[in-house]
């Protein structure tokens, strides 16, 4: 899980530098929507290998309003059943770190319920940003493969 | 190819549990644009490991609009040819079932007479919902290969 | 890189149609964040096999307003040292493609000095449409590994 928050140039150059400070801007990503596979495991972030394509659930917002907070936030529920998959969502919007992480923590046990699976673990990550000139915020979860 | 529709907590739970509903709840779907790739067939739906990668293209739309009804529907166009790709596509709106489907097996059409190519087979799936609080309609066609 | 544009009967067809014109209207595009991986090299485009999923940072835009003109760019920065992944940049808007063009290339730019990293290159192609009835733009950076 890895967040991150930057002004740019373009909305385009602030999400690029969201990227960056998320740890992953010299990456490929391709948005995916949002299972954790059965027998995944939260792992600290590694480095990416430069230019690789990444499957990522994530959340990303862009402003241009001055003064305006945003924020983006991932959550991940991982069932009791290790045989099942586990459930990621994303939010982002206007307003406080602390609220959109709360709302996307509901979503993904809202999720989990309609599954009817139990959560054995729920982790979230969030970030917000208060606007300058152009900003995003961005919030993701990264599937790879460690080989080790 | 699978529809499906659902209310929801927000509009990505209404998403995720349309997916349920269509059955590809639990997988990661990757958004492609829409060529059904040469000796592709048709087939019924067969269960996709958790947490796949799967190639989708798909229409969705969401409404937090009580008692307005959207609509989701895929097209499929085969070309008599075999030899040639074949042409999805996808379309959502505000409006009837009826109404979309009609719309997206003509788009399928057009986009086949742009290429040149007769028609063999045109078939199409859509869903229409009639919101209550948040609600999201999907429909798709998922590329997948089949191991016999 | 390629680029098209295309009127059509949708906007959806007006995509596709642009997808035809630039030469991979019959490819699955998968959207991906818009990094050059180390050591790749810009090749005029080969021909794709039909129904292939091809990575693409690609830039598309369409309008339903006639006499307006829509222009989409992109813009690829290749490092000095080729060992650092190279960025591509993607911009839509109304507004000429001259305007649309310089606007990506400084948003390239802008994107190296993020990283600290010095250009070899800058290249980047656009187009424009004035609309008729419904049309779109579309400017793309696809990544493939050519084997010889």
């Amino acid at each position: 899980m890895v967040s991150g928050a930057s002004e740019g140039f373009s909305s385009l150059n602030a999400f690029d530098g969201a990227l960056l400070r998320a740890g992953i801007g010299d990456t490929n990503l391709v948005k995916m929507s949002s299972i954790v596979p059965p027998r995944c495991q939260l792992i600290s972030p590694v480095p990416l290998p430069p230019g690789s394509l990444v499957p990522t659930a994530y959340a990303s917002i862009t402003s241009d309003v001055p003064g305006e907070t945003i924020a983006s936030a991932v959550a991940v529920a991982l069932p009791k059943e290790p045989q099942y998959a586990g459930l990621i969502m994303e939010y982002s919007a206007r307003g406080s770190k602390a609220e959109i992480e709360e709302t996307v923590r509901r979503m993904a046990t809202e999720g989990m319920k309609l599954r009817e699976r139990e959560i054995k673990e729920l982790k979230s990550i969030a970030i917000e940003l208060k606007i300058q000139k152009v900003g995003a915020t961005f919030a993701a979860v990264v599937l790879w493969e460690v080989t080790s």
